[in-house]
């Protein structure tokens, strides 16, 4: 499968979708959805900006958006948009969040760009090459055993309380003084830059890691369900994604005995 | 009280620090103290570049560091150092750890830096002076009632099971689908800034806290304690900062329900 040209639109998606977005950072006036999932303004502009760019060049493909939904393509591609993941931090003023763009063929993603448009960071992992942040290879680390992890997540409000049992096994095998929260999919960023090592999450959807598992998995790690299966867009939304492959087994073991 | 010199000094301080802390960021081999508390070369390295400025200039004074300890002086200013605060944060390569620096005088704090080396953020707080982001002024917002209110916590694995339980009664009666976690300082800086409209923690210690009262209440927003008792160098660790002083008396009944 050559990317080539995806990757390169890819790019112009991300660079779209970051103009859109900076100049509500820190100015936005918030609104709500009926979910009250917070929203901004700015998560809608990226998205229209980066759908009628896939409109006007990939009028075949399928575009799925977190924010307008599924517009269904004739080929077996699909390109996820997440135009801010993270919208709680991006509200509360953090240059954590990002834009997530995937494209995913017969429901596997092959191709990731994580942008954070105002730290000017974007990280580009695509299947067979080795994942870059602003054009520089970058690689996960070793984790000899999981005591020595370094685990995050996105917050504890984001589990239900079964899922939150199974976090807390997890957690504590894990090196859980330097365990952190927040990120959202910046975490898996770090994960890919060598920063930490485990991220363990529930309740995603598509758009959510997609694009996160290029990135990943270009970069040497994994990710897997909370079975330790791969992902897949059937996937039910429990996500781990770990530095070093070898400590799989240890991690969905841990998570099991929350119970 | 004067304080433009000490502001000065301040700020060549920050920029001691933040020159010794660069290099290390996403770089750093890690160790641990007794503790096991985090720690870098970069925390050390900027204690001791901005302790042998204070040493040469303001030999009378007492400097209190996070690293090193404390340096008794003659007079009753106190200079209180916390080079990396977040520093699991740090270590996870996040951009929202802070330089802390505080001049307390006579038990209070009259002046506070914050420093984000990476991002080239710094926040300035003095008695009967307006805070200023990177010499522009920031002012916090209001917050009509506590349901609306965005909540920050570094994250609830810094509370013991009592502590956690103030926390969570507290979180219920906020805005929780919006609340974030991680942060450590940066999240009185987004309060000061407006972003954000409420922080609780437990467990701090006066490095954590000292320079935040002159940011916080310089834009215009209150910190206290779990009591709304004001905070001093004797206060216990457990600490609220709100954007809307109007709110203190719901936040600090809020928090008395959790038992």
């Amino acid at each position: 499968m050559n990317l080539d040209d995806d990757i390169a639109l890819a790019l112009r998606l991300a660079d779209a979708a970051g103009d859109a977005i900076r100049p509500y950072f820190r100015s936005v006036t918030a609104e709500r959805k009926g979910d009250a999932t917070p929203v901004t303004l700015a998560d809608r502009a990226a998205e229209e900006a980066m759908r009628r760019i896939l409109t006007a060049e990939r009028a075949q493909d399928t575009v799925i958006g977190e924010e307008f939904g599924a517009t269904a393509g004739k080929s077996n591609r699909s390109w996820v948009l997440d135009p801010i993941d993270g919208t709680a931090g991006f509200l509360a003023g953090r240059a954590l969040f990002g834009t997530l763009i995937a494209l995913v063929v017969e429901g596997f993603p092959v191709l990731g760009v994580l942008d954070q448009p105002i730290s000017g960071e974007r990280w580009v992992g695509a299947m067979g090459r080795p994942t870059t942040l602003n054009g520089k290879e970058v690689r996960v680390r070793a984790c000899r055993q999981l005591s020595d992890a370094t685990l995050a997540t996105t917050g504890p409000h984001y589990f239900d309380d079964h899922q939150g049992e199974h976090f807390m096994a997890l957690a504590a095998k894990t090196d859980h003084k330097r365990m952190v929260m927040g990120g959202d999919c910046y975490n898996y960023a770090m994960l890919a830059t060598g920063q930490i090592d485990l991220v363990c999450e529930a309740n995603l959807k598509l758009h959510d890691w997609a694009a996160l598992v290029p990135i990943v998995e270009g970069a040497g790690g994994v990710m897997a369900d909370w079975n330790g299966d791969p992902l897949h867009a059937g996937s039910d939304g429990h996500v781990l994604a770990l530095g070093d492959p070898a400590r799989l087994e240890d991690v969905v073991e841990a998570l099991a005995c929350g119970h």
